[in-house]
């Protein structure tokens, strides 16, 4: 069993779940009541915080897990700590300034390159060598 | 194999897609075309839920499966269940009134909760012990 | 291992990870600065060429993974590819014009149905059978 990547996704998820209940704090704080999904900026990037972390779910899970089943739990976990840690500088740097978001994206994209990368090509190597 | 959870995740994927095919209902009805997504309330609202269905599939996907994998197949798809009736009760709330969301959100979001702190739980647990 | 599936698995994300490319494009193109998520409909079709792809994403992977588990690695990747196939039919008649989305789109659904519906099928059979 991969526990670590298994830990790593339960805190990426809690971080995503944290997202989300930041976008009703800033629907309360604007006064944005729901269904509305747009209006004030400030609430706009608290949003968008929100929606770009649900984009990369599908993009980090699998390669995170990919990863870990073809290269090692630790590697995998300790590569998905660095996405978590990407997308907590991502999100306190967007809430304060939409160009203030450039560096945590980036650490987050990094990280699940990595992972996404290496899962291809050991998943590729075992294809050629079996 | 964890049966049961699997035909528990293909009900789960059945009603994600079933919300998707409400918005397209709701564009004709409110004659809000694609690719707009604001417009009538009515819309909006029909919107949201699957939206926020999609939200939530990220964080209940990866729970369910965790739970099953540590904690067992039977107990696994009853949340599971649990979680999608929850679902249904926020859809058939939301689409009449924005205020009527609240219990259907409460159920499956207790419902995710208990998947996805067991699963933690577990693994913690595991890597405690060996 | 699933080894094709995994390959296809990994050539899905690089396509969703492209329809986001493709919205910053956009952004860049109509002038349309984050957060903001309306405006031009030309910005409007490629940001919804990427949810649309978002949504699909846990319809489609775990349709495929379950696929592949109760039936086999290539029958699953086969699927696989020819969704990925509808995704890029469907971005490249969106982008153009909204109503040239349509045969992209069934292309894409197709596949899924035949993913969930063969790994639901399989599923129950073998719950029937044990």
């Amino acid at each position: 069993m991969l526990h670590l990547t298994a830990i790593v996704t339960c805190l990426a998820m809690a971080f995503d779940f944290f997202t989300s209940t930041q976008v009703a704090r800033a629907r309360a704080d604007c006064g944005n009541k729901a269904p509305s999904v747009t209006g004030h900026p400030d609430f706009g990037r608290v949003f968008r915080v929100q929606m770009n972390t649900l984009e990369w779910m599908p993009l980090f899970l699998p390669s995170l897990w990919l990863f870990a089943m073809y290269l090692g739990d630790l590697a995998a976990a300790a590569l998905g700590a660095i996405w978590i840690v990407g997308r907590i500088l991502y999100w306190n740097g967007y809430r304060q300034a939409a160009n203030k978001r450039s560096m945590g994206f980036a650490v987050q994209a990094l990280a699940c390159f990595a992972l996404w990368l290496g899962a291809l090509g050991a998943i590729v190597w075992k294809v050629a060598h079996t």
